[in-house]
């Protein structure tokens, strides 16, 4: 069980920190900044978790493996972008895994250290958006998480679904796999058809600085 | 005792995540991400706080009425929001308030952890600051905090009378309501009659993009 | 040896203090926002290297020392900025020097604190650059940091040379002195020479708007 939770671990900070890389080769960042917002995209998330719940030093420190991952993402991406710009819905997709597998895995943690469930869920959504979140501050940009698609709805979906398969008894096996799928196909769904919530109906519409951008960085 | 820090920390959770949510609306953000800035704004001063001096997890994260008056304010917000764009008085003396419940009982807390008087009374006002600050850091603005009208010289002030008033053996009721008067009324004045701290008279003053933005989005 | 320590981390606090004040400065904060931004850019890099390794309070803010530092950084660069425009080589060379105490300081610590050799190494890098990145953010901008001039890496091999120095047994005195000259060396010849990291080929490259801003604002 443990490894199974390391595992997802490992492949979602694989997957979040290419997100990360891509955003900083786009924004003509050097090898070494490119390597640090793979690391931040990747492991931001998991850090902020670890602090508030006093997991200190956080996973992502004390285990070199978070760091390998990190490095080979962001090497890859780098040496190997060619192309990516064609890439867009590739990368919405790693996203998208990525934020499934930290949704799932960062409730578990939470659950372990003993938080009520509503908010092991809470940073289980935490988990999976604050690398995506600290990635895009980083770049001095609105976070895209904040903006669109169901992003950190989705997260938190598959987070109450493990805490609720914990409440249940179920096998974690068994509540992460369900809660990674239904978070992933909502991203999906919410990709491909556009499914955006709702925004305040009588808010400004004027600042159309902020339209034109979307899905632009991620 | 007790329960009376309790009481003002929420009111200022709850004044606070409104601005938050006042500026998400502004910036048409989805209504989830409108709730992450109610949240973000209504306590981060207090995480950032409990952080540095060990409390963990922080109290926001696990008693559940920050997260359910957070969410409250910024729902109000996000369907209410109607003619908000005349409300900004108010909304600048709600985050006016917020400011010195805070700040008050930011140091209050420091105090109790026993730190230095010059630290508890700064935490006071990092309690204070910090939502507003890392609310705009996350609309990647500068944080309008930083840069007018005494609003951390406010803070600043209403926490060091806590701190005082500690030292002076004064009940903490009546410090507490002493330093939450003299923070909002600095704070008051300050927006009335445009009070604002002096810049450096050498600067340059040709980047005028930073003028006319001032009051816009707090 | 302890002591030694201290200092150099109170340099380091004061140089990188000073950064921050003339970036403030510049983007013509009040003088409050000024001492905010030099305390942060004295400290963040610290503190964050505090929180992950679990020293809480973190030193910067239980040492009153540093808060003093920082402070009178802050009030000598507002009030001292009369042509400082004209010293963008000098504030550089401040910040080079901020770095390299920094990086070297900050290796020690993760060290004593029982961290892999690997990770001292990257707490060292953090330390150095967390300050800078926690001022760029503040301000709303892409770090410095990331972007340019082996900063990041210089940061790194100084605190590699540190760590290095521990596994062989050499004198802390020896292996610091060798580290910072090596950081401030580098980083004063990518600065001379413009030395650059490469950025990915095919990146885009149409994206103009961040190349003319390099050291503007640092």
């Amino acid at each position: 069980m443990e490894t199974f939770v390391h595992v997802l671990d490992l492949i979602g900070t694989f997957v979040f920190a290419i997100s990360g890389a891509v955003a900083a080769v786009n924004r003509r960042l050097d090898i070494f900044g490119t390597l640090v917002l793979s690391f931040v995209a990747g492991n931001f998330g998991g850090v902020a978790r670890d602090l508030v719940i006093g997991a200190v030093p956080p996973a992502a420190l004390t285990d070199g493996r978070y760091l390998l991952v990190s490095v080979l993402a962001g090497l890859i991406t780098f040496f190997w972008y060619a192309g990516v710009d064609r890439l867009r819905s590739p990368v919405l997709l790693f996203d998208a895994a990525g934020l499934s597998l930290f949704a799932v895995a960062g409730a578990q943690k939470a659950l372990g250290f003993g938080l009520n469930p509503v908010m092991a869920a809470l940073l289980g959504m935490l988990t999976g958006i604050g690398g995506g979140i600290a990635r895009d501050v980083l770049l001095a940009e609105i976070p895209q998480v904040l903006r669109s698609d169901l992003y950190a709805v989705a997260a938190l979906t598959g987070a109450a679904v493990v805490v609720i398969g914990k409440m249940l008894d179920l096998s974690y096996g068994v509540s992460a796999l369900a809660g990674a799928a239904l978070c992933f196909g909502l991203r999906f769904m919410a990709i491909r058809h556009h499914w955006n919530l709702p925004v305040a109906r009588h808010s400004p519409t004027s600042r159309a600085e902020n339209g034109p951008e979307d899905e632009k960085t991620r």
